[in-house]
């Protein structure tokens, strides 16, 4: 059953089992400081194919293979896929499912794509809407920088506040199959949906600025709708807001009386290590909450490490059409409390 | 409660009821066959902004207002809104939700997308994730010509396979609120979630053939899953397949052994005249559907001269990038059964 609670939250009683998780990421990824917890590398950045948009689909492709592998499931029992991407159209997704045949719903949430996915696969798992479904998305550097920024063979000079696109993806398979209960499995409890919350950030190398209040909105909503406080959780994981939006957020949720510092970490932040890796904010692109979450959150989530958590992915809906028109940056924060 | 039925359909137990829905068009739509069911014609294709970007926004949020007038419900009641639509990044619709504060979850469906926002907010209001929620969509000529074709003032002449992008916007306010009910208002019954098909075609001035299949196949889905048949139906719509896709569509069908044919209406083929407006196949555009679901369909629901309809929203994914590299454009079709 699925009971509103305050405002902005889903409750789910019957809460949907995250059945299986997979994460792959690219070679730069394979570099920084969680390694050891991705499922696959893929060292070639083009996956043997002919552009980095369709490498990006093959990276959607092999996270959902590594899920439902995990899982234990075949495709066909997948009765919906929730998936989406940074690139135009949704391409990395809409080419993805070409071969499936699997009934597909494309999301754009931006970077925030991981969360939106899962809040709406664990509605219709909840209501039974589907028995299982799948949340999906991925980024890739070569094909988000020509796309949103320059061509690479331009060579420019990255600011100290830009974040680098991870080239990577994650799938989550959530389920109310009786197969999924009991195999160590984490499950979705409530989710909080966002709202556009734009303080006019132009700075398109500023994305953890143009998100960091989407996600104090959205953290703060669901602390009220919940009336829950963040000692009450292992850990809140924001999707990239990086160096200078996780600060922001900080000096934001301050205002409201709620301090997050202990426990919190950044997807954009755990995934490099600026001193090594020159990749100066940290992290971003939906490649990068969705990876993160599909190995390092999910597998200490199952070893016990973790018991009770908050992921909450960002994404900054920046669009240089837009932005050529003066606009300034509207941004989303879903958050997705998730439990063992 | 929400029932699967077959491999792909939902079914509601207790009907999302169709509180309202608004219309607008621009100058041309308004010329056309369907004139008087609009709620609201906008003169200028600007509608006083700067760019037809912005003016797409100004589009929805006008489509959003007029369905809440005629539903009789405030904005804050509405607790979550489905919007989505062709521009990139799927401005039209971020920047239209930033004034508002409403919990938004981003659609990506190409002209598919108002029978997909449809199909989310049905799942949402008869699992109580929401009381009430909305399904928004537009498209505009100027921005969507110069984003996926020609910028207009090279005056590229158009195939006559080619398709005329709607300028409109359509808005369907979806409850469980009991105010809504008994006030003549018809309901969603039951949706099929399509699946991506792709048949090879790569000719963007003929999206109607590359939909074609996918409307069909969703088709198919849904009277295997719901074992009716045609006739039960006073009509079925499709979205904007055109003179050449609807021509396909029964062609495909037929191989089924299922004939539309006596009760098939094409968006694309009811808002334009082609004799005397030069439309070539017929319209087309997110807001195609949208706007003449929400005025054409609807009233005359409302007006008791259709009773029981199925709305099937095509969409052809077509990225310029992706057609650049080669690629084929892959297409989906989802489908709203509706009474009253």
């Amino acid at each position: 059953m699925i009971n509103r609670i305050g405002n902005y939250t889903l409750e789910f009683t019957d809460k949907p089992i995250i059945a299986g998780f997979g994460s792959i990421v690219g070679k730069k990824e394979s570099e920084g400081p969680l390694k050891e917890y991705f499922d696959k590398i893929e060292y070639d950045t083009r996956f043997g194919q002919e552009s980095w948009e369709k490498a990006e689909s093959m990276f959607q492709k092999e996270a959902l293979y590594l899920a439902l592998k995990r899982a234990g499931f075949e495709l066909k029992e997948c009765n919906c896929i929730f998936a989406g991407d940074l690139l135009n159209q949704c391409i990395s997704s809409g080419y993805a499912m070409r071969d499936y045949g699997v009934p597909y719903l494309g999301q754009y949430g931006a970077c925030s794509t991981m969360a939106q996915g899962m809040a709406m696969a664990s509605v219709f798992v909840e209501s039974g809407a589907a028995i299982t479904a799948a949340a999906l998305t991925s980024s890739h550097f070569c094909s988000a920088e020509r796309q949103y920024r320059y061509p690479l063979e331009y060579g420019g000079q990255r600011a100290q506040t830009a974040q680098w696109t991870v080239t990577g993806s994650g799938c989550v398979i959530l389920t109310s199959s009786k197969k999924a209960a009991g195999n160590n499995n984490a499950s979705v409890s409530r989710v909080t949906i966002g709202k556009i919350i734009d303080m006019g950030i132009k700075d398109a190398a500023n994305m953890g600025a143009a998100m960091a209040p989407a996600a104090a909105d959205t953290i703060k909503c669901f602390f009220d709708d919940t009336n829950t406080r963040p000692e009450e959780y292992d850990a809140i994981f924001t999707g990239d807001l990086g160096l200078v939006g996780t600060k922001l957020l900080y000096e934001l949720l301050e205002r409201e009386n709620i301090d997050i510092t202990k426990i919190h970490k950044d997807c954009g932040l755990l995934i490099f290590d600026d001193k090594t890796q020159d990749t100066h904010s940290g992290g971003s692109g939906c490649g990068c909450s969705a990876s993160v979450l599909c190995s390092y959150i999910l597998k200490n989530m199952q070893a016990g490490k973790l018991r009770k958590i908050l992921f909450v992915a960002t994404g900054a809906l920046m669009s240089p059409t837009a932005s050529l028109q003066g606009e300034s940056i509207p941004s989303i924060a879903h958050l997705v409390e998730i439990g063992i």
